[in-house]
């Protein structure tokens, strides 16, 4: 089996290259320059581990795993016109440096060639991949649509958020591993619970980033730590919270919530601990995670197929924080 | 062979049901509305011409005939958010009544529908379709760019402008002939000529809006007479008087650019007509109407089988205003 880091240079190899046609420049060339900006690749990794769990990769992996990250790509540029975002990455967002029409059409054209990449699948199973694509595609439009929804709503359910993070972030991590086994000809029953092992994995990866964002170590933690505390955003951490806080604590976090102040970020954190959100975090997180690795138990190969898999997972979840 | 109205309410019943999910309404009720406020469908129509070319209309010419006329809506409610139109078919556009983000996110939806439509195609030829069709998308894309691209610019060339309107409006109508040819089993050879009597319509037709927005009749015309003149809008006409003026009548008109006056548009059209720029209008509408006709003449099929697509080109283009 391939390390994550192999896969991550095998994909690099096979898409560094021009995706998108010379003119006219002015709406091509911003969506190269995104592109090139890469990011850990991580959905097209879970495409060729997919397939290679059960066959040796297939060049078509490579098709539907560049697919798949135009995709990706594409929602990050609408997304960030949506939530008017000035940075992506660490530098302006292609609505910043090109305005907002070319960043539409780019977004567009950019999930035009997704399709151009599938269509270059010669899997008998193509039929099977476009519509898993197709579903995830509506399901993390109807996830960003529930965040937009949520951020108008005063108070938003529990059931509700890991609902919404599930559509917006955990089906694209689920279905990119169950495109690759299609590919690899994984049965019905290996491919659902694989599927569940990245859609559990995906949530437990979006606790904890809600977790770092409030509790993270400045130094290791991307984002500015407490961004999250001081724009009220609905995390699992203040919606567990609003439910859990009493007394005296839930009249000073929604006094909280409606100020500015500077001292916010630690005032709302010192309520957290006291109604004890770290622990009930963490403890969330491992039963997400422990309901993958079950998952990831019942799928019918040998357990040496699977060391790459438990990599990812530990790669994208630190235990030991 | 079938009447285009007959084509019209066949297509209508197939595609008159919900497209879209049940939730969250916030992002798919708009889309509905959008799609039942209808229009010609003549996308759709020249889909099913162009499979009863060469065979009768097999049920993938449907599935085929609702891609392209979802594709054709996701264009037109993106399309509307980047020039800020208020109005679209006579109602208020998509996102003025429910903002950009859902206009944004529904038309990217719209766009999934459509390819989940083609995923429907049974054909063995479906590579071929798929091809065509994001061929076509991305040529779109870029006829949209180049007309944004076109307004920043003083001086716009007449090619460049047909090559952008041939990509804006020209290919779409184009490709559904074809893809729907290719449906119906035709041949390469005959396939070309179909598409380039829709590509060479298409620009007829352009150019006849174009005239028409200048010279039109109120009553009969669906939209404001002169409106192109008066927002200063880079037209075949505008495009060629700035070519063909001289002296006292192009200062005249590089006068008017400038100005926002009651009297502009008839001022305008003046000079127009002392350039015979309204005479030149139609003989180059009929030049590209004679390059589709021959063009339809070489498709090997018998000749009453043409019938109906002669009829469409009639019911587009009026020879007699």
């Amino acid at each position: 089996m391939s390390s994550i880091e192999s896969l991550q240079i095998s994909f690099e190899s096979y898409f560094n290259h021009r995706h998108f046609p010379l003119v006219p420049e002015t709406l091509y060339n911003p969506l190269e320059d995104f592109l090139s900006n890469s990011g850990k690749r991580i959905r097209p990794v879970l495409c060729l581990l997919g397939n290679e769990l059960f066959d040796e990769i297939h060049s078509d992996a490579y098709h539907l795993a560049a697919a798949v990250e135009l995709f990706h790509n594409f929602t990050l540029v609408h997304d960030d016109i949506m939530d008017k975002a000035p940075l992506r990455r660490g530098k302006p967002t292609v609505h910043q440096i090109h305005g907002e029409s070319t960043a539409l059409l780019g977004g567009d054209v950019m999930m035009v060639v997704a399709y151009d990449y599938l269509n270059k699948i010669e899997s008998p199973h193509l039929k099977k991949v476009i519509h898993l694509f197709n579903k995830t595609a509506k399901e993390v439009c109807q996830g960003q649509q529930l965040d937009m929804d949520f951020e108008k709503m005063d108070a938003v359910g529990l059931d509700e958020y890991i609902h919404m993070i599930q559509l917006k972030t955990s089906v694209l991590l689920a279905a990119s591993l169950q495109l690759g086994s299609i590919i690899g000809g994984a049965s019905e029953y290996n491919q659902g619970h694989l599927y569940e092992f990245g859609r559990n994995l995906g949530i437990a990866f979006q606790i904890q980033d809600d977790y770092l964002d409030a509790f993270g170590d400045p130094s290791k933690f991307g984002k500015q730590v407490g961004g999250d505390v001081q724009s009220n955003k609905k995390t699992f951490l203040l919606i567990h919270a609003l439910e859990t806080a009493k007394g005296d604590d839930l009249d000073e976090l929604h006094r909280l919530l409606k100020l500015q102040s500077t001292d916010k970020v630690e005032k709302v954190l010192d309520i957290y601990r006291r109604c004890s959100i770290d622990e009930w975090a963490n403890t969330l997180k491992e039963s997400y995670l422990k309901k993958a690795y079950h998952h990831l138990d019942e799928i019918a190969v040998s357990s040496n197929r699977k060391h790459t898999l438990r990599a990812l997972a530990e790669y994208l979840i630190k235990r030991d924080k």
